[in-house]
């Protein structure tokens, strides 16, 4: 059996590391002719075809409706079939938690988002968190209904130092969590498998496997909102930091030393560009502490100046740690997303000046793509990062 | 045949990319028994077999003889016949090219210096670099005698932005070139291939292969001196950039704003933490403009205060730039190197102290690890990269 189940979760079991590259193709590719998938993951024919098979007798994996032959080249008058894998054939929760409330998605295998559910919480002590993530997932296992057997695990998404193999937040500054054992209790009350991994590290993934990166040799992910972060998609993996941290672009020393920041430190480029940052300066010199960020985006749009000054410091932040990532890492493409990017055109002439001064020689050829926010984006994250876990077989191993 | 003569150099002739893996284990592994050269690589010990039959034959790899039987594991009782490659069964020629002179090694293939040769350059136009460049090469060629026939080509390292496809410096601030083509004059009058690399990158190759990276599952190398660099091994390779820019630490802003860099920007890490940058400090508070670093440094040894800030001053400086590049993409290992290390007692406490005060969370669990610098360090970079581009079959493509 391909897929077997278990008390914990259904199972997706490829053996080989040959077949594990073939089934991630033909995932993130699909539909994709046999030919291309033996191209493009560099193994033979008849490795293909074995490991397809199994594949295919299972449903996990269907080959569609014959397509018109193709004309030219070496296969030219077989029958084309491409591959694809069958999206429901396992699902996955994503949860994202943030300082005021716990988003969750339910998706198949390609992370296309099936259903998703909200709640708003009080405070981000960990037993809160913990009682409504699964309240959240509850919620989603019930919008299932039947499906849920299908269900292979529970992603879900930090802010800060996560160390995925213990499943342990070891420093979330936003949350204010240190050394917080967030997997156990989630996998004692779901009943289910659970990864925690960093959000920004799961966005990637997404990003990687089902989103902007997917042709892309290498590339950033840099999102901007309440917190600063990165993710870095470097020599074929993401890169994830030898003791789990990595991408960590917000507590740099890029804004000026009189800054300081939640962390404690000064300087860093969140003491500025943090969407918080920023509304504190509005709310200073409006002498308004009730002001929402929609507020501060609005006195900007007005023509504010302290409120413009505010948005134009924080795009100058973002802007030369765009400029730090393109310069260190070289990625052909950068990212830029999060939910400040509902305000993006109030930092974007800043950000693009100040990347401008500081990125070196060709490091400036990266392209520069903003995708606007959208509420579900890092929940989705959290679910691409569990269903990598699921395809490389790593699950069931931490 | 394996090597086979060229025109333009011998070749190594690895056929399959898992030749290529089975070979390159060998060559940074060795002494390595065949069953682990199969359990490094994943591959089979018939692949293993089948690959290094012909480099036995042909006497690139060698099988040391018998070592005492293995006591316990699945092959106990079996001879252990240690593989290793035939350092001088190739032989290659490294050049770095700084801004006052040049410096050459002739090595074998694991990149051990068999001879080195320098030459003063009076100034650094590209005439006069190609000129003295091939004066050294022929100097390394005249003392390799016969062996020059095994030479497999030249490797030159230049710091700044270089494209190697094309052999073309793109802009190097401490050159002061901008598009200039390297390899083809070269190639034009030494009748080898020649590969042109980022000093700094080459250097990385050096340790991923032959130094302090072999066992590293990431790594970064920040060179301080004339230019502050920084190499990156991540997800098992060197980070080249996709536009061929990457690890530019040197012109990232982490100074103060007043500080006016070389390349005409502001705030640059090299702006105040380069040796010309440290000196040009000394000087001006001690009305003395002849002083060289050694002076600045017995200045400072002394207690000269001016001396002290200027080192202090490049210390932070640096120690920050460490911190970005631990908590962009969390290395295990950061060696520091390069010619500044001469002086590294003066850097070091503020080199620790900010890099301490912006590492974020685990990213300051990553080993700092200092070495002395030697003359030939650099040249023997350009000859690894060379190496490298030999055993990946890249040379002759280029
Ligand atoms: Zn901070
Ligand atoms: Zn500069």
């Amino acid at each position: 059996m391909t897929i077997s189940d278990s008390e914990a979760g259904v199972r997706l079991a490829l053996r080989t590391p040959a077949s594990v590259d073939i089934f991630t193709r033909i995932l993130t590719h699909g539909p994709i002719g046999r030919i291309d998938v033996g191209r493009q993951t560099g193994l033979s024919q008849a490795a293909v075809t074995k490991a397809v098979a199994p594949l295919l007798a299972e449903g996990i994996v269907t080959a569609d409706a014959e397509r018109p032959v193709r004309a030219t080249g070496p296969a030219a008058g077989r029958p084309v079939q491409p591959l694809r894998v069958v999206p429901d054939a396992l699902l996955v929760l994503g949860i994202k938690v943030n300082v005021d409330e716990v988003i969750g998605v339910a998706t198949g295998m390609t992370a296309k988002v099936r259903w998703s559910a909200h709640r708003t919480i009080a405070d981000s002590r960990p037993e809160t968190v913990v009682d409504t993530v699964c309240a959240v997932a509850a919620e989603l296992i019930a919008l299932l209904g039947a499906d849920a057997g299908r269900l292979a695990g529970v992603g879900v998404a930090v802010s800060g130092d996560v160390d995925s193999a213990s499943g342990v937040v070891r420093d979330s500054p936003l949350l204010g969590w240190h050394g917080v054992d967030l997997a156990a209790p989630l996998r004692a009350r779901l009943g289910l498998p659970v990864l925690i991994d960093n959000d920004v590290r799961a966005l990637t993934i997404a990003e990687h496997w089902f989103g902007a990166g997917i042709d892309s040799g290498s590339f950033a992910i840099v999102t901007i909102g309440s917190g600063i972060g990165c993710g870095l998609y470097l020599n074929g993996d993401v890169v994830s930091g030898s003791h789990g941290v990595a991408g960590e672009l917000g507590h740099l020393p890029l804004a000026s030393m009189e800054a300081v920041c939640v962390c404690g430190r000064r300087g860093c480029v969140e003491a500025v560009a943090s969407s918080g940052a920023v509304l504190r300066a509005v709310r200073d010199a409006a002498g308004a502490p009730q002001l929402t960020i929609g507020d501060a985006a609005r006195l900007a749009r007005s023509g504010d100046e302290a409120a413009i000054a505010a948005f134009d410091r924080a795009g100058r932040a973002i802007g030369a740690a765009l400029a730090v990532v393109a310069n260190l890492t070289g990625p052909d493409t950068v990212l830029v997303a999060g939910e400040g990017m509902q305000e993006f055109e109030l930092y974007e002439r800043c950000i693009r000046e100040e990347f401008t001064a500081h990125a070196f020689g060709a490091a400036a050829d990266c392209v520069l793509i903003t995708r606007a926010h959208t509420f579900d984006d890092w929940a989705r994250g959290a679910a691409a990062s569990l269903i990598r876990a699921v395809v490389r077989q790593e699950l069931h191993r931490i």
